[in-house]
């Protein structure tokens, strides 16, 4: 079978991942690489024998190219998005969506029209742990789903004025976990309260920003989910989910770097859990292209889809309201737009 | 040294661990059993040589007695206090210290004008597990405290009416945990936000209470502690302390009932979590007891004393009205009360 | 139930463990303590309230007593059994049961004469884990037992000289551990390699002992169990049991002092495992001693039994020999002695 | 700089593996593939796009060709790395390097003589796991070894014929355990006891074989080794070693497939152990190939070398003998041949 032509927007950090994985993908190889940076766009492309391009036209216009990834910035991800789809072609599209809920609304409306394969960046639904809670939690393990708890804490905290870009914590790290969470209780989201601060650093309050956050968030069979975050930790990259229902609960742990341990006076010190975000999820950006190459060869939808994007980006939107002002807020019309 | 003198005012559950503690601790005996229940009461009297009486008066008449350990039921929590600090005895009062924040603070002052000891029956304090991460928090290994979580689920639902008389889930199960919270953090709380409901079983919510709940509490420090509760699991009495800090996590992990592991198929099946709250926590009981008896003995105040009973009560009310009213709710007036 | 009366030959360590808790136990009194030491044999049975002799034949002449524990020194436990046995006393007698193996053997043939209750101090077997997993492998949840694996490792070095009096390390240490190897294995014990030196301590070898130890032992049933043996670790109190069997594998883990860990820096800090023998094993003593009330009440005879005292011996002397030897010593002859 | 030219000899299970890796390295191509069969050896070399033959010589003639991994069939391995070395190849052989001792010693000498890399597959010293426990060994935190305990157990047990084609279990399963037994202890053995037997299946008995073992390993330093083998589990690919020092332990652990969990019940069930060899150690023929390339880029020998290898192989061949004659066995005259 042919290999599927791949193009990418987006030669920074990400960008070299998904061209990474896609080079050395058996079913996909990498035709374009689009970046505003001639120099790393170059670079990425030669590496992997694809053509590069500034303009994200030419690329669209190359017949020959059937998916796009999206990994640009996030203020030009539904410009991206909306040419991508409207040239027929499926993409995948780092979140957020859009910096805005109308124009993710408009991504998602435009994806539906040209009935594309539209996927969102959600990679951790493709960690082997995080999937095995879920297949489980699915499979009724531990009944009705009651509450979940999400711990996200960064092993090195982005500076201030790059985190805001990104849209700030409660949108960019938070969307990862609103996803998880509704996912893993399969309910939809109704109300969120958020609370944060600055205890480390008071850059971040400059930017209206925090760098410690707990949420809760309610769905609508019932269930509550909290959320802890930070931005460093001086341990590694803490990840961890529990998912407590009627029946049990079930929990998709931190995962140490090794398993070596030293036992010596009155400790025990094992290895640390993972060093860094790619450290630990390295392996997920490649189910991640498997899934979208399955998707795409097959013409079934893939999931996280643009919904799931446009839902956790709701969320966003509601924590960071909950966050200025002090109490819960609903995401059913933020939503209900989707 | 002769053996202090103790009087024990209650004898249900609670009270017959008390008295079994205190008959078996080298520098205590038990004198008295006061109980409006005359069988239970002269039984367990009987069973460890002390004293009946239906009177709190007769027995606080008695000049020997020098500790009370009151474990009444809640709704004469006050009357039991007050009485017995003013006869000018130290007590041991269980949580919580009254039906309402107005009778609490009398009791405290009260307990401040004669000049006694007076605790509160904050056990979880006196748990190994808990009190390591304690200490070693106020020893700085992990810096200033960002963030805490506490995860309490009983392994019995309490039947809803009697659950409703003991204050319900947000002031029965949460004074211990706010306490926890609170001391963990080294932090006065200053506003609450509870978000819960009744997930599995409806009668709770006839008496306006919830049977799950995920709680935010911030403290003056900046810290915020998020609280996990439900009214039972289908593993055991599930309780776990996380406390994350600048330079590090500490946590009090979940106690498996012993070290037995099989494994078999794709599966490791290690022994579960203690099974009851009492299996967990007898030890904890004691040392609270002995605490109690250093106390007496040096004239010493005991940590946790009734002003900490305060506080975490003055967290429950205002937890229980921003569940009743949807919003965070500040506890500073409350608490200045006292 | 009037409480039985108990004598005890013996008021070192062990004894006054055994003394703590016949004085504890609710069916058991301490009606004699007996040492040759005058001054700590008194001062023992006074803080029990128990009558004190430095005469064996006086304590057994008072036909009050029903049960003699043994935890005099080595020399002299067959001449305290025998002389117990015979005045018609129920015994528990700390290993081993003579300094000969013709020495045990006369003292099985008399207890066995004398029809009592006659059980040895392997309390490893009241330990709630090891327990656990050897009535699993009883149930049948691993299958047959293919092979065994202990860890002994004590956390601080006997003197060598007082190791030696108490009988070398393949004795004094291993009998517990060959017990428990046939106790699982559920089979008998027929030959034994021992490998061993003098790894820290070249004092041991003076008095023909080691301090680290490897030894295999084969069972009738083909089963092999392996044991590592040293007497100091820098860790804490080691020991642990792994059974593998055709189904699956059991293990009697390692266990941890408290549920405390500090993650930091690229390390996960646990508390240790135990730090001394008895702070791992007080509770079993007590169990030990249960199950000899038990006994004596019901007339059902104990396991461990004096029996499984001499089984165990039996491998001890062949593991000397092997050392001594350098080869595999056979323990059938040995064994059929009994 | 240009790749490595590579050939493979033996086009099996290891074979794949080897090209596979070998395909997808940065620095590396595979060259040729030589296997007896026609039809593996092509598919495999076609697989890779290199060329194929029958013929050792052929390949061995062409002057590009710069390493040899051989992964024949054992018989075979002492020719195929003869002739490789004389040519003036670098190799990487499977372990054993030959049938008999003196086949081993005759390649070990032709290597020296031709001044080539020649490295030994003992992949398990590429695990990060053991590599860390040795490298923190070597690096003090432990003090001096005085034992190490190596447990393996396949997770399927090889048909009796062909485990016996292989060598047996004390030679195809041992090796890889000596060696690493070896390298942790940091010196050199000098007698193995064997004990096993036929527990599951009689049908190794007719070929000499075992399917269950126990060995001890002394080194020149006194430190003990202890090794339990089986031919199979019911839960995964079970490898785990402790190293027990003067100052401490460390132990590289059982590795779980996945860190999820579910607690219900009066358990938690754990994801088990890796359920294959491959599962478990893919990683470590990658690291494996990594080390060689390094080696020919630098000239500077690899560890493990063939003289490892063939120490690994003296004891072997020891501890055959030993399970034959009922006795410990020196190493000594055996390795020092090499």
């Amino acid at each position: 079978m042919e290999k599927i032509p791949f193009a990418l927007i987006g030669a920074g950090v990400i960008g070299q991942v998904h061209a990474r994985n896609i080079a050395a993908h058996r079913d996909a190889r990498l035709r374009w690489v689009v970046d505003v940076d001639a120099i790393r766009g170059k670079s990425l492309a030669e590496a992997h024998g694809a053509a590069f391009s500034t303009s994200v036209d030419e690329m669209l216009a190359d017949p020959d190219v059937q998916v796009v990834v999206i990994g640009s910035s996030t203020d030009v991800h539904d410009a991206h998005l909306l040419a991508s789809v409207r040239a027929g072609k499926a993409v995948l599209c780092e979140k957020p969506i859009a910096d805005s809920l109308d124009g993710a609304k408009s991504c998602l409306d435009a994806a539906r029209a040209a009935g594309v394969i539209a996927a969102i960046g959600f990679n951790r639904r493709f960690d082997a742990n995080h999937r095995a809670v879920f297949d489980r939690v699915r499979a009724g393990e531990i009944g009705a789903v009651e509450s979940v708890h999400i711990v996200s804490r960064s092993s090195e905290a982005s500076p201030p004025a790059a985190a805001h870009r990104a849209g700030g914590m409660l949108r960019e790290k938070g969307t990862h976990f609103y996803d998880l969470a509704c996912w893993m209780a399969g309910s939809e989201p109704v109300e969120v309260y958020a609370a944060g601060g600055c205890l480390f650093d008071p850059e971040y309050a400059a930017f209206g920003d925090v760098d410690t956050a707990a949420l809760t968030l309610r769905f609508a069979s019932g269930a509550l989910a909290t959320f802890s975050f930070s931005r460093r930790t001086r341990y590694g990259y803490d990840e961890m989910i529990e998912v407590f229902g009627s029946k049990g609960m079930l929990e998709s742990q931190r995962q140490r770097q090794r398993g070596v341990s030293l036992y010596q006076g009155d400790k025990v010190a094992a290895d640390g859990i993972f060093s860094t975000w790619y450290d630990r999820f390295a392996p997920t950006y490649v189910a991640e292209l498997d899934a979208l190459v399955t998707a795409v060869r097959s013409g079934v939808p893939m999931s996280p889809s643009l919904a799931d994007g446009m839902r956790a980006q709701a969320v966003a939107e509601a924590a960071v309201a909950s966050l200025a002002q002090g109490r819960p807020v609903g995401i059913a019309d933020l939503w209900s737009m989707g």
